[in-house]
């Protein structure tokens, strides 16, 4: 869709972390009216939804909505069930901070949110070089989405295809620092840690902690996350 | 997975209507231990969640969980929005009735459980032949998603694949009728209707009343719905 004012509209896919924020950044830079949307689906680290409000309200987005979903009455991850703890050190396979099938559940929504909006394209932050072991950040799974997403929807009958935008997904975390630093994000306002407190106070310890920190040193950038 | 009782345990999208209590009797009926899922989503025949606790009862279901997830936040359906009236004669094309990207909000949300309870098979009540032209219900729809969860998830990473069944896809609303009759659904249990009021009896005049109308006439099976 073309908005009054002739930008196209485009749905961005906000956690509140480092790499959704780039990700708005960029979308905005491309010259699209965002819609932003986060998720309150029972992670234990909801205080990025604090940080998503902040980065939304930042880069100007035209809507921004919070959906309710419980994700921790299905089970099956750290991120979601207080009982498992968060690993402090890396861990092999698929770690237990994965919760089952998130990233198809946020785009499915972003899709319904895109269709009703009339509009063409979803952005997400996803990673598949610095990424932590997760099966739905890989790019075969985006293009298998996008795939999905054309034949599910009226674009499949109407051949207006949806894309979905993945400009980080071959990029280090230091790019995506250097990256969002050039665009303005402000890092400092954004949340990474799995284990965040209620002040957004970041661990330093858990694989995003560590994947953020080593992403700063890399791109030389001073680290301005607020450490507890 | 294999349960303690040696089933193989299943997921099932039950909506309280008559296809989805024909798959759940029908994945009964296959052996598996079933775990219903359906969703409170801003419905205005919210009432259907009544019937599907009836019928999970009957099919004596392992668990049957309720999912709060508002998609009239996200607009776009006359299901969901009460100010679009609900047609009451046929339409051409995609009826307003059609909620965006419903089935793949449904589907991810199923899959998510489906991961976390290490099951494999996923049930969903889909039909390409009575169906009201929603692009949510074919076939290459149903194809793309299962390829889909295979790449989202652990299966994807540790080769134990997903299945997407369909039982109903082929046939028409006449042989799902015999079929539930045939494996004990009690059709006046269901709730069909789009508009179905708080009682649960159904307007007779929807799309969906119309296709279950005729499906009872063309099976010559007395229709014991309720309707006002």
């Amino acid at each position: 869709m073309i908005s009054e004012s002739g930008q196209k509209t485009a749905v961005i896919l906000l956690s509140g972390g480092m790499d959704s924020a780039t990700v708005l950044a960029i979308a905005r830079q491309q010259g699209y009216q965002c819609h932003a949307l986060s998720f309150r689906y029972g992670q234990r680290h909801q205080i990025e939804l604090s940080a998503a409000q902040h980065i939304a309200q930042q880069f100007a987005v035209k809507q921004h909505q919070v959906i309710d979903l419980d994700l921790s009455q299905l089970g099956g991850s750290a991120l979601t069930d207080d009982t498992i703890a968060i690993p402090r050190q890396e861990t092999s396979g698929i770690p237990v901070t994965y919760v089952p099938a998130r990233n198809t559940v946020f785009l499915s929504i972003a899709l319904a949110w895109a269709e009703a909006l009339n509009a063409m394209d979803i952005f997400i932050g996803v990673n598949a070089v610095d990424y932590s072991g997760y099966p739905d950040c890989r790019p075969e799974f985006i293009q298998a989405f996008e795939k999905t997403a054309n034949l599910a929807t009226r674009a499949g009958v109407e051949s207006r295809p949806f894309s979905i935008h993945t400009p980080l997904i071959e990029m280090s975390k230091a790019e995506i620092i250097q990256t969002g630093i050039k665009l303005g994000v402000d890092f400092a306002q954004t949340i990474t840690c799995y284990d965040a407190d209620a002040a957004g106070l970041a661990c330093g310890y858990c694989d995003a902690c560590r994947l953020r920190i080593q992403g700063f040193r890399e791109a030389g950038i001073a680290d301005n996350t607020r450490y507890r």
